[in-house]
């Protein structure tokens, strides 16, 4: 079970900027009315609960055939449909590509150079596609569908349709529409889960099974976690804990920033899923708080000096990795070579330990905020208590801030803007702002 | 040639929360004194701006020795040694160890999962490996270099020293000592430049040689961009005014976070160089910028809602891209349905384009400030400029804030606890240190 360390983020620790007992103890009441909004329920959003007990044999099914049947994998997705089948993908199966098949890609971007690259490493013949969508009409997943379905019809006329899957709403858009159409195999994204909160559904379930990984043990990690987090004492909650202490080190500390640092290369796309989740279920209002993606030990050589002296605006957050599976020992050579010869005999698990637990005492001993969690090992188990942990802790920490952790009205300014310059219709105002914007713009440019 | 516009940043056009042309007029004399500080070559450490004109023959030499006798080219280091070389591998050859010889690892962390992956897929027989440290003493690349060291000595026994090339300061240190004891190839960095500042020293332009690109057309585009950005007179300086604005939004405005969001994929590991150079040289003494990495049209799905609602406390830098050199069309296909069919016909390159000015409009007419730098196209040249144009930037910036850009105190009492921890001699009494407080912690533990 994932375990969370907090010492240094109390006063009794690391001194005045940290918070005190008494001040979490006054806290209780807002919690325990955010845990009967979880509890009963209160968001249809909170959905993405249900997920832990779904029936997966759909999903191994599709998955079977796509391992037997092709070579590449190919994932048309953005945001959470990318973001969660990446997590997934580089914590449990590091470097896949170089040794396993089906070789998985994910194309989220509309970078045209990225496309090229991927298209010309693939055989279209040889493979499965997986459009995750689950409005059905993003338009970066949108326009990359259209040209794959077209480049597809073209190699296998008519048995295209067979080598895409389909992960949208059950029932609504455009998506689903030619799921209907067309014949496609498809999976479900429940209509009240959120992009952000959907890992644990088919769209990151059915990438793990393709690549091997039992989507049951996910499942199972999830729930057991699930259960640690549905005690209502504050104290004995560990996802109640995590987001009471980073709600009121920024309301109380001014400590805006949250720093997600594992010490593996592998949770690194972890990291960033985590910072999407964060900061589009939090960031509205005017509040809300900036996730920073980082990994350790490689950031203490690019981001360490600011957490340490620079503004005291931010809280790190560790995930500690008990056991690497593999290890390495460091061999007993240049003997004569003090800068080098105390590594000897010490493995590369000790040093990555040692470093992790440095750096949170040198954060402490300056007085700069941090915490912990431990993870007993990297495996599906543990990944999957990793994700509902974080999901759990958003959600609660939405109902803090009293923002709907679940919507990001934000983003439509930007949308609306895009279909005007691209003449979708009934946009064609937003064209002519675009066009006004630049007339002004020349100025300063140098 | 890169250019900067900047105009999201004014007053004029985004309001309160701009800046004025008269206050950036009244810090004239702020940037003359740093531009004497640059001109005079006042510090030392300002020696990066001497890379410019070195000569490459030898890394030229030692890069086609690599190619024709290997096939894959092991990379290790930290920090500034991993960053540059990765920023300059991913935007210059994409997708590079799926489709060329020799293939590219680079193994910074000492995450023991990662190298074990690293050792099942290359043939150390056929491997050429490039030890990065300037000081010669990281604990990372050390630890990393004494395992290479001992297993390539068992495959190739004598032959082995032939197939490393140490990249160190050319006189000092435990790597220099090895290269003169063991008779290895080396490369310098030399004594003054930074490692955050030494992508444009051997450290980048050796591994740039090996995948192909001409090191000569990194090395020119940074002295066209290093002329331009010799300018005295501030309105004609972008580099100057980069930093100005950055510097002004900080204290005038309280916006500490610069996120830098270029609009290409193979872009992203630029960014993540980007922020180590700006966090270390500018986090400390209380003050500093945090830089996100970030990578659109891809966090517009992730961090926008955020950036768009959030605390107003983010300048958002924009890298946009003229030419992708690549295109793809979107076909006219599922015509009648109107939440895709406007899609067709036009590009990838419109929409991602298309994409990026609708979400520089958006942040603006929300009163966000950001600021663009367009790219022609992303060739050596124009990354040669960006590096560089970056370098001058901070450097200019930590002289804004009287801090120095070139050194990192802060990352010492981590490294000294490791010591401890790792049994260095000296240092035991941090080991103590490290025993007292894990006591300490136990109680915070769920």
């Amino acid at each position: 079970m994932i375990e969370l360390n907090f010492s240094n983020m109390m006063e009794e620790v690391i001194g005045k900027n940290g918070l005190s007992e008494r001040r979490i103890e006054g806290f209780r009441g807002r919690v325990e009315d955010a845990h009967e909004q979880i509890k009963d329920r209160r968001w249809p959003e909170l959905a993405f609960i249900d997920l832990l007990s779904q029936d997966t044999s759909e999903i191994k099914n599709i998955a079977r055939h796509i391992r037997e049947e092709t070579e590449d994998f190919l994932i048309l997705g953005i945001g959470g449909s990318a973001l969660g089948p990446r997590a997934i993908l580089d914590a449990l199966s590091p470097f896949h590509n170089l040794q396993k098949k089906p070789r998985v890609f994910i194309y989220e971007n509309v970078d045209p150079r990225t496309l090229k690259q991927i298209l010309s490493l693939i055989d279209l013949k040889k493979t499965s596609i997986n459009v995750i969508s689950k409005s059905g009409s993003t338009a970066e997943t949108a326009a990359s569908f259209m040209i794959l379905w077209d480049e597809m019809k073209k190699i296998l006329g008519n048995d295209a349709p067979k080598r895409f899957i389909a992960t949208t709403d059950p029932e609504k858009g455009n998506l689903r529409k030619i799921v209907n159409e067309e014949g496609l195999k498809s999976l479900p994204v429940p209509p009240n889960v959120a992009g952000r909160y959907s890992v644990l559904s088919p769209v990151g379930l059915l990438p793990a099974e393709v690549i091997g990984i039992d989507s049951n043990e996910l499942l199972r990690g999830a729930r057991d976690i699930h259960e640690k987090c549905s005690e209502p004492e504050l104290w004995k909650n560990p996802a109640y804990l995590f987001g009471t202490l980073l709600y009121l080190m920024d309301t109380e500390k001014k400590r805006k920033i949250n720093v997600m640092i594992p010490y593996a290369d592998s949770l690194k796309s972890l990291s960033e899923w985590f910072c999407q989740l964060w900061a589009e279920s939090l960031g509205k209002l005017g509040v809300g708080l900036t996730p920073y993606p980082s990994v350790g030990t490689t950031d203490q050589h690019s981001q360490l000096q600011l957490w340490m002296e620079g503004p005291q605006d931010k809280v790190v957050i560790f995930i500690r990795v008990d056991d690497y599976g593999d290890d390495i020992k460091i061999p007993r050579i240049f003997k004569d070579m003090e800068g080098l010869n105390y590594l000897s005999g010490h493995t590369l698990s000790e040093l990555i330990a040692a470093e992790e637990e440095s750096t949170e005492l040198a954060l402490a001993r300056a007085e700069r905020p941090n915490m912990t969690i431990t993870m007993p090992v990297i495996n599906a188990y543990h990944i999957g208590q990793l994700f509902h942990f974080f999901e759990l802790v958003t959600a609660l920490t939405g109902f803090l801030y009293r923002v709907n952790p679940f919507n990001q009205p934000g983003v439509e300014e930007g949308k609306n803007l895009t279909y005007g310059m691209m003449g979708k219709k009934g946009y064609e105002a937003k064209r002519k702002e675009v066009e006004e914007a630049r007339e002004k713009k020349i100025c300063w440019r140098i």
